[in-house]
């Protein structure tokens, strides 16, 4: 009985520390490298060089080299991406981030999907027409009121939103925010919202297009 | 020897069990009604009566009654604050919203501050004016550029941010999202970012009055 008791013991005493054991373990591999990304980024930012974002070696620019800016920071959590980029933007007419599509696109077979607002496109300097004629797969709202977002998912997983357009003005001129999470209670409802708008404004379903293939 | 051993093993399984029980009542606590807000909406909403958010009993108006929207999950979250409201918003001209931050102001005593922008104060319908003069201390922008922020922190814990200007249309008509936090590494720099703001946009601090002062 004392014999069995005692294997018992050391049974429930090796079992339970192992256990600790483990959930210690990936309490320091979630606090450590794989520490989920948490981060607010704050506009204006000083306007800096990004060209070693896209190339390795020195830069002969004007601008200001190897500063970690709000945007450097966003322009590497989108550089990010390996497999997936889900955006919807109001407003897209910054050269910098449609720099970093295309990259994305071109360079490392990323699959970009991007929804858009069908009046906001055709700003000066709207990118859309860029990324369209790249390739990339570019939904407009058919609805009659704004697409007004401003989010990006990355790989399904991480989440960048705000009230940041994407264009010059709002990142060097505006009071703007960004918040980056991996946090699934925000990623998910998110890329359903996304999925929703994709659907919604399928250009088959344009009733424009409809009474066109009519006529 | 064996006494002792058998002794030790109990008071490890003991602690060990305590402390898994402790923890796991904090987990239960946390999970129940302790636990912190987490919630993102998307609008647009469907219109629906908002009164009984402000007064008990029936109301014979002719809007649905009773449903739970994003918008007024929206104006439940402001309803909250027992302290203080911090609002940098962009656009403000939804009359619900502004009813909300009077409600606060006069019947809860919860002190309000708003940051405003210096062009979008005067859209139409602006209600910048009826919190002015209900005596809620409002500064705008006095840079060159806009203050293009929508958050609100409700008694410097709750974290409400997204795209939504606090317009009909942005309720009622536009894709938008707003989402809702108490994770302290998110509101904590919003925090920091309204007391700049505040700061830097303080009127005493405006050339223009300067000027005028000089004069």
């Amino acid at each position: 009985m004392g014999k069995t008791f005692k294997l018992l013991a050391i049974g429930v005493v090796a079992v339970t520390l192992s256990l600790e054991g483990i959930s210690w373990l990936l309490r320091c591999l979630r606090d450590g490298r794989g520490r989920p990304v948490k981060e607010v980024l704050f506009f204006p930012t000083t306007v800096t060089c990004i060209n070693h974002l896209f190339l390795p070696g020195p830069c002969s620019c004007s601008l200001p080299h190897g500063d970690s800016t709000p945007f450097t920071r966003l322009l590497r959590h989108l550089l990010s991406a390996r497999s997936s980029l889900d955006l919807c933007i109001f407003a897209f007419s910054s050269q910098e981030l449609c720099r970093v599509v295309l990259e994305l696109h071109r360079q490392h077979g990323v699959s970009v999907r991007v929804v858009t607002d069908k009046d906001y496109m055709m700003i000066s300097g709207s990118q859309i027409g860029a990324l369209r004629k790249a390739g990339i797969s570019v939904r407009h709202e058919l609805g009659g009121f704004h697409m007004h977002h401003k989010f990006a998912v990355v790989d399904k997983k991480l989440l960048i939103t705000g009230s940041l357009n994407w264009t010059h003005q709002a990142v060097q001129g505006n009071k703007e925010n960004v918040l980056v999470t991996e946090d699934s209670g925000f990623v998910r409802p998110f890329l359903q919202e996304f999925e929703k708008l994709w659907d919604a404004n399928d250009p088959a379903r344009s009733p424009t297009l409809s009474d066109f293939i009519m006529l």
